[in-house]
């Protein structure tokens, strides 16, 4: 194997916007200089990997209330604080806009254009009912092991 | 010592279930694999070392406050989102109990189980003036010297 | 370089007082016991930087927003729970008084005397319309580059 300087991972176990953004921001600068990264998403973060337009009549009513209350993917999530109802975020994506910075999506495809490995965490998954074709693309999954594996052989490993 | 790949250390911030679970299934995986665990529980996490039956008359006012106010153990932690009041904490527990899957006590008593090393913080117990006594056995005590030396040997070290 | 037994990283993204506090024990522990730490405020940490008494008259509505609706250094800083209004920060600050522990800004200047360095994150200055001016002295400023060189050579590198 490569030497460990040149690994990273990241749990990303929070939704808000403003943590995926750091997650993200971390990732996508990390690959670009070279580096291997692998982000697992976990409990909350598993929102971030739904697609915007999937729906299914398969699923438990609790299954269904997750599927309601959690955002579908990167541009229906939120701020961890200041969002008054969604104003603050609507703000917070104004200022990244008027100031050329990316948007969450735009780093999510920033990622996996820079061979970011992403994984959805198994565990997760089933908790909540959310199935492997109701997630993006392009992605693997994996549980606990797969996680420690990547992560004893990493010079970064972060819980965001 | 040992290479620190086998080494992993997580610091326990929050007392949120879901923060607390996703700390334990690390714990365990980790320890199940052979790695050497030691978690710290510290500031908000404490409260998840509690025992549930554990009463005193000795505390001042504001201990006694922190005494009612933090949940005692890991039954009494609830989400940090989407509890509305207990209800979304139950359901969760009802999603996890209907799909077989160990809820945080079982966790808990599992980490020991494995002899994953956990430590309560002297500072924060001091700060909440909680007494080696109201926390459960089994356990060690220790400050940020503790935690940095088992850090500074070990692969993973997360925050949660 | 040094071994990395002896580095430290930290990402400071949170300005709750009970976090900034833990990262701060974190820092200057590590620092008293010969270790080369790294801070890095990113996001809302980027608060806990600024100066008290800073006013300046020309940013944009948003950036004088976010001026306003952030706090002005660690002593406006607040509990992620039980803050009840700054009734909780008020009690826990009191507790910390009377049991003759640091407060945060102690822990700063402390951290800053024991030669942590401190680095604000540019990105999120760019973000919230922070200019270097109104954020305290001694420190320095950089990107995610300047974070990965760092935590690459690091045994702990810890996100909170």
């Amino acid at each position: 194997m490569d030497k460990p300087q040149k690994r990273m991972t990241l749990i990303v176990f929070s939704n808000d916007m403003d943590k995926a953004m750091a997650a993200f921001i971390l990732a996508t600068g990390a690959a670009s200089a070279g580096m291997e990264v692998t982000m697992f998403f976990t409990f909350w973060g598993l929102a971030l990997l739904r697609k915007k337009d999937y729906t299914t009549n398969k699923k438990s009513i609790i299954e269904r209330m997750f599927g309601i209350m959690l955002p579908k993917g990167p541009e229906a999530s939120v701020l961890s604080k200041m969002n008054f109802f969604g104003a603050g975020t609507s703000m917070m994506k104004g200022v990244m806009k008027s100031k050329k910075m990316p948007q969450l999506h735009d780093l999510m495809k920033m990622a996996l254009s820079l061979d970011v490995t992403i994984v959805a965490c198994t565990t997760s998954m089933n908790m909540m009912g959310f199935t492997r074709d109701e997630l993006i693309d392009n992605i693997d999954v994996g549980g606990v092991a797969t996680y420690l594996g990547k992560a004893q052989n990493s010079s970064i490993n972060l819980f965001i």
